[in-house]
């Protein structure tokens, strides 16, 4: 099978524009299959019986969201998420999101390294596919903290910090940040090629016709699953 | 293991309105992993590769709204859909849906009887919790047909046309509609009582606390799975 083709951040961010105009998505359905998605790569690295306590760090923007999203689903699935989550905006919708993990008792903490400390598993949904230039407060710290982890760490969509076409910046703390695990919102940002941990593909709600147009594969996914994982299915890259 | 607890009508039109008020969820997110749900259940009872042509019959409410989402997820998952949807209202949500399937090039019909004939399965999302009283056109000759079909049917939380506290009605079309799988959301409804078939359960968005407060139980999804077949588990009736 033929390597999975990448897709880069002005096309990424016209598809999301597409879906939502002429595809009549609202974000709402998008990330919560995304976050879905999330929830069941970090369930295929490691089940909830062997690490239950996961810390969930949320950036601003879509990435963070769908990282809200992954929580809620992985508190269902038996895990016992921790949110980080200290850029909140006004936004109607992560205001939702942040509520329905509190109905849960999900907490919230502010300090990202002593939690950090705490976990079984991280997730990193801190910057996704249109993150560019330079991390803002108080992330650097945590791209630190990410970077010198011993817990393992689960990226959503890019390593935070990565440059999305280049991957790994040439200084700053994401210099030597290298997950163990990614999972790829749709379809590979090129920054693929500097990854070398276990890679996912999830967000199962893009046909043929639209992959085409963008120049990407409808990844191999199997069944009703919702992620695949990436050379699962003997592709190449 | 305990049995299932049932839920009524009136406890679940109250459980979601909860769940859309305080608990901030939104119609497109319950509605995206109900019928999702609704999905994997038909997966589970025959695998695309066995049974490709899925005829999905939606009404003109919520339940018509999980089967639309739910044959989205049908065509991704490697099924052939094709939509009966008569009753279409303005309602923004479904519009937006129904284009979904549109960009999917999933087909409508206005002849469910010529389709059902040609189908390997047929979904029922007619009506859902909240029907009562009598089926309005055109839906008694489909369910007249779902009574007598040879195809197997799945319906959506309650057989269309069946008394959701009492089960199969005493008389009209509905008296010997008997269909071969029911995906039950969130909960059983009472009219399990009078079913005969395969049952799954499927809406995984409720925790434990609002589970007690309207006295059912989270059914015992296994993994990272979005419903679970009632009986798989060792629960008893």
């Amino acid at each position: 099978m033929a390597a999975l083709r990448t897709i880069g951040p002005k096309a990424a961010a016209a598809l999301d524009e597409e879906l939502m105009s002429t595809g009549a998505f609202s974000v709402d359905q998008l990330m919560e299959l995304a976050g879905l998605s999330v929830a069941q790569a970090m369930y295929a690295l490691s089940p909830p019986q062997q690490s239950p306590k996961i810390l969930v760090a949320c950036g601003p923007g879509n990435n963070g969201g769908d990282g809200l999203v992954a929580a809620r689903h992985l508190h269902h699935f038996g895990y016992k998420p921790t949110m980080y989550f200290p850029k909140q905006t006004k936004n109607e919708l992560y205001q939702r999101l942040r509520k329905q993990l509190e109905q849960l008792k999900v907490p919230f903490t502010d300090d990202f390294v002593s939690a950090a400390g705490k976990s079984d598993w991280i997730i990193d949904a801190i910057f996704g596919f249109s993150f560019s230039g330079e991390v803002r407060e108080p992330f650097p710290a945590v791209i630190k903290a990410l970077a010198e982890s011993k817990v393992p760490v689960l990226a959503v969509d890019a390593p935070s910090s990565w440059n999305i076409e280049e991957g790994p910046p040439k200084e700053g703390p994401g210099k030597d940040y290298n997950p163990d695990a990614l999972v790829s919102m749709t379809a590979p940002k090129p920054l693929i090629k500097g990854f070398k941990g276990r890679h996912f593909v999830g967000g199962r709600f893009v046909g043929q016709e639209i992959a085409e147009k963008y120049g990407f594969d409808v990844p191999p996914y199997q069944g009703s699953d919702q992620i695949v994982e990436y050379g699962s299915q003997g592709e190449k890259l």
